[in-house]
């Protein structure tokens, strides 16, 4: 079993407002091929301090990972430091500057001088193919040991780890297999949850379970490791199962990645359905969450963000006397603003959000952090009345949350 | 100037599912007392590795704060490596004891045998009052060496770090200010500002300067430590005066923590004046993003995503022969959407987006990546032709920033 140290380089990461995130990733593909993750650091932007973290990393472990610090600028010092803690030196690449050259070339902007730095290459190094950003990564072999140099953007070193890395790293490793079964679930709070399924996973050590909690989303990893994948296979049926059936529909996807935009997305697809929106206290969410992935105007037609009475009359249809009447944040509303995006969209669906997101606002009846969803169908029009409390960023996501499950559980 | 290094302990937060969040609050912490962090890191709970990694930390720094690792079970090693690192022994204090009794007994509970570990102190250390959980802290002064030790769960952690450690480590430190002073920038490349302003900050070491990129968006820090804080202003003067001259407009804000859309409606709200959006590539991100934050009923009226033709002509009046001549990716229609979205909503101003934000689409005419940008106002309707590749999130990003910018330049 081959073990590793993740180091990611930043003076930015060391302040209050930033975190490490890429060695999640790394961690994840690392778990996948059987390498167990021993420590990870972050170090500021510190040539003499990271040349002696990396070294002392290499002595401890096989491999060792660094993040960040391979921009073009000064303070980034992580390839000088990497060249000295393997008493190497630092080799300029015509073919990484021929690359480099394209890359400007084909963005129509001109090369800075500066971009040269990247152009560097530790003795030895094998260059790792950058396919979203300036600086290649790198591999080097130095006897039993591996250092690997990523970019810190993660949309930069998430497909260079998953696609160059781990590809390079698996014939290197001794045999063995972890396999991971996941669970994504909405509509239930985390203790509910564990209250439900830990009757059943905490009999196993081997599947480890991890329930994780995001903002209206739930994960359940059960982590198996094996000699074999048939081995982790039937270890994961044996705990999986069962809570798949516990779970139900709860389950909105088993594909820890998807999230529930996609699976309404795909749904929509499979359904030849299509959908709109009006949202009031969303802003836009619904909208933007629908169209984030590539054809999604396969399925999405128009939303309408109607943030006053006056836009709720005039592009949606509301009646006046119902908004005076039930005011904004009502079943009758929420109804109405369905609906009428529906019809002048021409839309199979339309979802309707209308509340009062916080942190101020609310009446004595509808109090703040109240939200009404509706959902508009050919044979009818549904609303649901929730209560968030007044945190106005958790407030949206959870509203679009459950407008979203609200129309998977109609696609079902 | 003292400086400081955290690490967290627990397994758990090896794992891609985990993050250690606590050294946010401690850094933040020890910043505003004047104490650099100069290194963080997580380890397992492995009693022989964390011996080894606090006494290295204890060597390179003046304060070394663990945080986990003092709860009651076997794999709870903090106290005994924090012992082994400084060659201490540990003491059953039975006045912690009779504090995690009284406890138990208040929450009518009874006492788990293995909660007597967590009555364990390192030899000489100041036992630190744990108001939310059954772990105390521990405060050991070693020589001119500071070690910390405090409980894993962020809820204990928290209060403890801002009501009894920052108060006990403040009298012992060097008299010390730290100073930063912050521009945000967007429309330009990190390379381009790069060599705009490193020949000013690069000639000082204080203040020093980071330049950080986030998609569309870039960041300068400008750090000064100094004894009095009219010393710092003066250093930050020195250098950040002229940075300010040379960046002029392109500044949005020296608020670090103020995002463009707050600068946009905070403008809007100083000119009394409204904002619509007509969206179609950037799919609702513009309104979502205006609506972020609360009060923004004051300036965001309403806002129309059209992802078809069809909607286009139907929601925001783009005739039906300007589509067919011109496609709806061009200059033409993003003219016409914006005018539509407001004369249709009645706003001062309404943005416009049209564009192949990929990863597919694209014609010879205008490949993948092309964005029409477009903003109508009383007097004028301009539009901006930009291109930004093919990667969608970056597109829809990058589509958004340009337009609040283009917005808030208006408003200048």
């Amino acid at each position: 079993m081959a073990n590793a140290e993740i180091i990611a380089i930043g003076s930015e990461l060391l302040t209050p407002q930033r975190i490490d995130t890429n060695s999640l990733t790394i961690t994840e593909q690392l778990n996948a091929i059987g390498v167990e993750v021993h420590r990870k650091q972050v170090i500021g932007d510190d040539r003499a301090r990271l040349t002696e973290a990396i070294r002392e990393a290499l002595n401890r472990v096989d491999i060792v990972i660094l993040s960040g610090g391979l921009g073009p600028t000064e303070d980034d010092v992580t390839r000088d430091a990497a060249a000295a803690a393997l008493g190497r030196s630092l080799v300029h690449s015509l073919e990484q500057e021929a690359i480099l050259q394209a890359r400007f070339d084909r963005l129509r902007r001109k090369m800075a001088e500066n971009n040269r730095r990247q152009t560097y290459l530790v003795e030895g190094a094998e260059a790792v193919p950058n396919g979203n950003g300036t600086a290649p990564g790198q591999f080097i072999q130095a006897g039993e040991k591996i250092l690997i140099l990523l970019p810190g953007p993660p949309r930069e070193l998430k497909p260079m780890v998953i696609n160059e890395i781990i590809p390079r790293l698996k014939p290197l490793l001794p045999k063995e297999v972890i396999k991971v079964r996941s669970f994504r679930i909405t509509g239930m709070g985390e203790s509910d949850l564990d209250a439900l399924i830990a009757p059943i996973y905490s009999r196993y050590e081997n599947p480890s379970t991890t329930v994780l909690a995001g903002v209206g989303d739930l994960w359940v990893h059960l982590r198996a490791r094996c000699r074999t994948g048939a081995e982790a296979d039937a270890l994961l049926g044996e705990v999986g199962d069962p809570i798949a059936a516990l779970l139900g529909d709860r389950v909105y996807t088993t594909d820890a990645e998807e999230p529930l935009e996609q699976v309404v997305g795909n749904l929509l697809r499979k359904h030849k359905a299509t959908v709109a929106t009006a949202e009031s206290c969303t802003g836009g969410l619904i909208a933007t969450r629908l169209t984030e992935y590539p054809g999604s105007s396969d399925f999405f037609l128009a939303s309408f963000v109607t943030y006053s009475d006056a836009q709720k009359a005039k592009l949606l249809g509301v009646k006046g006397e119902l908004l005076a009447q039930c005011g904004a944040v009502s079943e009758s509303v929420a109804a109405a603003m369905a609906e009428g995006a529906r019809s002048r969209s021409g839309a199979t669906y339309a979802l309707s959000t209308t509340g009062f997101s916080g942190p101020d606002g609310g009446t004595e009846q509808n109090p703040v952090g109240t939200v009404y969803i509706g959902l508009a169908s050919e044979d009818s029009t549904k609303v649901i009345r929730l209560h968030f409390g007044s945190d106005r960023y958790r407030h949206r996501l959870l509203s679009t949350q459950f407008a979203l499950d609200m129309l998977r559980r109609k696609l079902l």
